[in-house]
């Protein structure tokens, strides 16, 4: 089971703004939304802070989830960083609408080798129907948190698809 | 384990090209690099064909890979295309090459619902350094196969790691 | 003036496909937006060909429009293959429709050196709200055309904005 | 003639790091490329800063360089940022590389209307071979600055290219 001592700290982007979320109860539908994640139980992922507009996730190394060279298989850094990014978009929807990823991309910066990673979802522009975010995954490394990835995903809001 | 009647078609770009392979062996590395993918296991994925410049995947839908809605989560769409991408590009590189995904974009056209996935990489431009891939994932709707997401991804050779 | 005294293949994808107007005045449209596109006439392009989801543009080498290398400037490669693919979606757009990138992607695969580039927007999956377009550059070098740059360019239609 | 009051603040990202350049001459060979790029005289682009790492440009609304709406072409908006990214890559490469874009990403999150446009280039991770960068767009609103668009732009290192 995923642990941490330290409290993540809120990125700078994320400091200079005060998203306003538009439901009161985004962390608790974020947090029933990934519930129904099967895929984060397969990755044993887990939440380690919701704020408006900014979402973080956190798995640890699994042989289970490696390429070739064991380290972690670039999808799988996209997949936790897609949720991340999409729970953040979510954070500020309104109540009853419904989150959908129409495109990412993510550079691949240094492979995924560590123990714990870190994937930081943040809304960079929110809007009634699309929402900019971007995500940063981080490892462990020997000296310290190391940036292991970036990524851009374009989120539609979606008004009339009820999760299963 | 997946399982198919019908060869797939080469794709028309694929059939409009003659790629000629560096090295003889191409088909038997990239047979060996995929069983060392440990997380093409865990998405049960198999190889459906290599040709020079076009790798085709295969994966069944699974509850584990599912995200809120019941389809597979957009980032495993991303692990098993990327794979084919990887393996396309892979074919056309010399012995002892290896290869490294440095970004890639995906847009996800459609739910990825269905019984059976199939991913196809292709190379649009081969270099000796960067090599652009292109993917396209299918699924098997009701109507037949439909087109659930494309992804350009860009591919470096590597010359001086090993796989694991 | 920019002359060509062959008509453009129609990209291999597109004869696969029936793309259906909604307006049948959508040729039209595409002439009269485009005329109002002032960058147009700055990067001397014009319209070689319009059908239901394919339009096609060209342009001829300006030094104006040059980088540090003597080559057009990625960006300008980038103007004219996203005024494509808009027009590309604009094609299938209902009457009253206004178009809007709101991303794109381009990969540069060779350096844009020739006399005239031909840039090809294509439809790969029309939508309501979100239309996901693809583009090719080509330019003429010594051994016929030849292929620059790919672009994936998702487009939004947008319903309530009037062009200038 | 371009003209700005207020030295633009350095980004919250680059005041983190502390890139060190290869080569003292950074600033000299970024200016000497600039002026070899003969599309910036035709946006009419100037440089307002170079830091290692950090390149940003600025350019006013020309009626040239506008789509069908009236506002600055998204095309154009690129051309200015793959430069500035491209720039705050070179400052980080040693003498006699060269650069070269291979890829990059743009979202356009809102229209390019306005007076003067700023555009901040940044580099996220420095390499031999590839450095990701980062762009943004401002533009002047009444509101203050708003910003206009970001970008992702992978970039190549070339040893053995001579600008023209």
């Amino acid at each position: 089971m995923p642990h941490h001592d330290q409290a993540p700290l809120k990125s700078a982007r994320t400091m200079n703004r005060a998203f306003k979320p538009k439901d009161e109860g985004f962390e608790k539908r974020i947090r029933a939304s990934f519930a129904r994640q099967e895929i984060m139980k397969t990755v044993n992922a887990s939440i380690l802070s919701i704020e408006p507009g900014e979402v973080v996730l956190e798995f640890p190394y699994q042989t289970s989830l490696t390429q070739q060279h064991g380290f972690i298989h670039a999808g799988i850094v996209s997949t936790v960083l897609d949720s991340a990014c999409g729970y953040a978009a979510f954070s500020l929807m309104p109540k009853g609408a419904s989150v959908l990823s129409i495109e990412f991309k993510i550079n691949l910066l240094s492979p995924a080798n560590g123990k714990l990673f870190r994937a930081v979802g943040t809304v960079r522009k929110p809007g009634r129907n699309i929402t900019v975010t971007e995500g940063e995954v981080f490892g462990d490394g020997d000296g310290g948190e190391k940036l292991l990835a970036t990524m851009v995903c374009t989120i539609m809001t979606v008004y009339d698809r009820e999760d299963v």
